[in-house]
């Protein structure tokens, strides 16, 4: 449990609230479970503050996510009809972005990543939203669809206290030393090791 | 990315769809956040396929779950007055457990978590729940204040199809050998080490 009491107080000139108000640039890495969960776990907490959750997935296929998709437009209705918490946006680039008619479709997934993070950093640009969780964004990373030296470039000049969560295994050492907090997430046991298969619930 | 592909299949004798129904006993430890998130992330899943869900906070101070509880209440009224989701029931033992007059009172933790324990093992017998989250709940055992092994007695032998997620640090060895799932949460880098405070709508 954090205590609040930092174990260093960093000669940066700082007042304890705009440190406060920093935004945060976290990475949720390794071959475990729950890099995906803890993220979106974090927009829930965020969603009850009211802070504008906007969530991209950077996958070709959005099945094991449907969950949280739905649970989350629920939150979005609740913010819309009835004021508690904050808006919700849910972008997937396995079904197309939403906000684009020519990328996204089944010929081109380099195209389609490559559309999903110029249209992100457009909206860093304009602070449209509190909190972003970019999920899987470390593939397209890794595959070389997005240039990564660009990617750093426009994170750590963001304007505002725009956060934003990356999700993925094998995130690039360059992200990991830009990021404020970075957790690995290590599998110790999983079930499907024993032959259990994914489950209604659990999985999705 | 899970592919659904089990890299074995076991000779218990099972169906793929007895298997896929099997209750899962699921651990989150090590030093890094996300354990809790991560839990409750899970739990959103759950709710959205309509799951009973009841979480148990194990800790005197719920100061860093607030967020989190008010958005569940949330998606509890959803179920209740909309019938999306399941229910939710969230129960905390720092502000004495809500079925309980006399435990959860400021003199006597240890009093207070075995009550809890009590009623959780009464709850998995009466198959009260789908999805438990035990928060927390390694410190009361590391502590000595619950017994390890009627906790593993009761959690393997636990009726139906009932999942259960435990999270905190220093998971013991034998619940680690009792789960089916066990993901550590490594801590790789944390604001805090470098002197940032927690944050509205990141720690709370």
């Amino acid at each position: 449990m954090p205590q609040g009491r930092p174990l260093a107080v960093p000669d940066d000139g700082l007042t304890t609230r705009a440190r406060r108000n920093a935004p945060l640039l976290a990475v949720h890495t390794g071959a475990g479970k729950g890099k995906s969960t803890a993220a979106f776990g974090m927009a829930l907490r965020a969603w009850n503050q009211g802070f504008d959750i906007a969530v991209f997935q950077f996958v070709k296929s959005a099945k094991w996510k449907v969950g949280e998709e739905a649970a989350f437009r629920q939150l979005g209705r609740l913010h819309d009809e009835h004021g508690v918490g904050g808006p919700v946006e849910w972008h997937k680039m396995g079904a197309g972005w939403s906000w684009s008619r020519k990328a996204g479709t089944d010929d081109d997934h380099a195209a389609a990543a490559a559309d999903g993070w110029a249209e992100i950093a457009r909206r860093l640009a304009q602070e449209r939203h509190d909190f972003y969780v970019l999920d899987e964004f470390t593939y397209p990373l890794k595959w070389g669809w997005i240039d990564l030296d660009e990617v750093i470039a426009t994170l750590t000049s963001r304007p505002g206290t725009q956060h934003v969560v990356i999700t993925g295994r094998d995130a690039p050492q360059p992200l990991l030393d830009a990021a404020d907090l970075v957790t690995e997430m290590t599998k110790v046991k999983h079930p499907m090791d024993v032959g259990r298969k994914g489950q209604k619930g659990i999985e999705w």
